[in-house]
């Protein structure tokens, strides 16, 4: 039976997209070979990334406006010093939104000085700081625009004159925005867009030309804008199943379809959470992510009955991470309603016993 | 109908790799899960993950030997900066065989003295260089065990007091060695080990001992080794391949039945290369690979003729590398003997035309 699959990432994917990919590894597009035996310069892998490089663009709506999208090695945890290796030239601004605005902060200081401009570690990052200054002069700016752990989302983006980087691993092509805002975007893939294996990255061709450092190959943006995604064996199946992934989204309405999809699922869920006096939710209400719904029993006591019922009804992946606790329920694209459906009856039924 | 797969990398794997590889696609271990979409910090995941680090080191012939196995991102060539920023400390040595030694170079002197030991350039790298001098005060001597793009191979590597690094990644798992000879190796997954999207490093423990410098996390040997390769989310599903991969080694009586495998493939075409009078061999015979067998032909008129041939004899892959020219049949642990056959037949039948 198919699980209602909540994990954080790596997550649930279409079920189309599964079946697709998985006949690829048998016989990829009736070539006799598989998928995984091909070369990465063959006419159809180069065809497979380049598909994949430009619809990432067309989806954000940036095709032709001076951006590239690359498919690189190495998840966001690289990007986190590739960042700051090509373009912390002084000093840098990070927005401290929890552990993964952290890391990026630790790897950035290897390189030059970082102002963090605004943290919600004070209440263990269950909101967005608001209304932070931005100082004069820096290289850049950086944020995480949803944060996984702590169920929160970056509504408003500041309006700045510095490069705005960001890091949108768990959000990216779930909901629609002005993304011509930002000069350099990254994603792990294992989140909306494909399997664990490749990153995305989006940046404003421009930006290379701020670069002063001299960076080594694999980090370097430029190398891998000049050689098309290609200056080593990208991970081919990785962005095979990110293209197929790219495609059901384009194929069911584009990010705006994806972002109604996620509202509603996010309001059932968050509704119940209000309703239901057995949970509370953890994040800040108006900074709540319709990604990763973090919540809390209100009563302790009640942790065994509820894992059993959840459990029963083929859920899997509910348990919130460590630094929180409770429960986490990850709800990307390819989660169907349904699945929220039965959590929330589940949430319903544990009332019912009491 | 099934090809016969001569390229060069990625390339062909075990058939029977290829049907648990898509079936894990559609349910993983029957858990009504994907392999794509399980977390990597599932026990289904950190026990494939565990499974291929040891199995690795116990095929290697290094389990309880001071070594550990990680499964990194970003191929071989992060490899070539990682070495080096964690280990060049003051001045290194490489041996020059080739593209991707050179490639190893460059990175290199990003972070120190590089004292090129030897080179095969001037003969456009057909042959090892043997009877160099290694200079005492070397942080390590860095070696590429096999040339995948001129079909050359190291066969006796030097004994020294250095710290012994090898790239490995075109021939790793292929044949029989001391490999404690080595204190770190490393192999991009796709040639004899998975698909593309993984790197194989073998450490000896010890040595990090010897990093002075700071070094990022995602390219700390010592981050990896703390965090059993789990430092971020790993290539879920190159490393689950990587895993079946070993297990079909090892259960198909390991690297020395590999071996004797290669060398009867290997055996029957360079006879055919240095028999048929329409074919030369490239590399010098005493350096010959078993895994990359490069040739040309001695009349370049035959070509057309010679491509139609193994063209439709259902051969894919046989073009040699832009630097050499001619033709290049990869014959990596999964190929079958039947599939050489077949070219030697087509090689005959261009014989015969004439």
């Amino acid at each position: 039976m198919k699980k209602h699959n909540f994990s954080a990432g790596p997550c649930i994917l279409p079920q189309e997209v599964f079946e697709e990919a998985s006949q690829g590894i048998l016989d990829f597009q009736n070539s006799g070979l598989s998928i995984l035996e091909i070369s990465h310069r063959s006419e159809a892998f180069v065809s497979v990334i380049e598909e994949a490089r430009s619809l990432a663009l067309q989806l954000l709506g940036l095709e032709n406006k001076g951006y590239s999208a690359l498919f690189l090695h190495g998840g966001a945890s690289t990007q986190f010093l590739m960042t700051a290796y090509n373009f912390l030239n002084k000093k840098a601004g990070y927005l401290n939104t929890g552990t993964w605005s952290s890391k990026a902060i630790k790897e950035a200081k290897l390189f030059g000085e970082v102002v963090e401009v605004g943290s919600s570690k004070d209440k263990n990052f269950n909101y967005i700081p608001k209304d932070y200054k931005i100082p004069s002069g820096l290289d850049y700016l950086h944020c995480t625009s949803n944060n996984t752990i702590y169920g929160t989302q970056i509504k408003d983006f500041p309006n700045i004159d510095a490069p705005l980087f960001c890091d949108m691993s768990s959000d990216i092509f779930s909901r629609e925005m002005d993304f011509s805002k930002f000069d350099l975007i990254y994603a792990g893939a294992q989140k909306n867009m494909g399997p664990a294996g490749t990153t995305l990255v989006v940046i404003k061709n421009d930006l290379i030309k701020k670069v002063e450092r001299e960076v080594p190959s694999m980090l370097n943006y430029k190398v891998h804008l000049e050689k098309d995604s290609m200056f080593n064996t990208p991970a081919v199946y990785a962005v095979y199943v990110s293209l197929l992934t790219l495609r059901w989204i384009k194929n069911n309405g584009g990010i705006k379809a994806m972002e109604q999809n996620n509202n509603a699922k996010a309001d059932l869920l968050y509704k119940e959470i209000d309703r239901n006096p057995l949970f509370k939710g953890f994040a800040a209400p108006e900074d709540r992510s319709p990604m990763n719904v973090t919540f809390n029993l209100t009563d302790e006591s009640r942790k065994e009955a509820f894992d059993e019922l959840w459990k029963n009804a083929g859920i899997n992946g509910l348990n919130g991470h460590r630094s929180v606790g409770g429960y986490r329920a990850s709800m990307y694209n390819a989660l169907r309603l349904e699945s929220v459906e039965v959590l929330v009856s589940c949430m319903q039924k544990l009332e019912e016993q009491n």
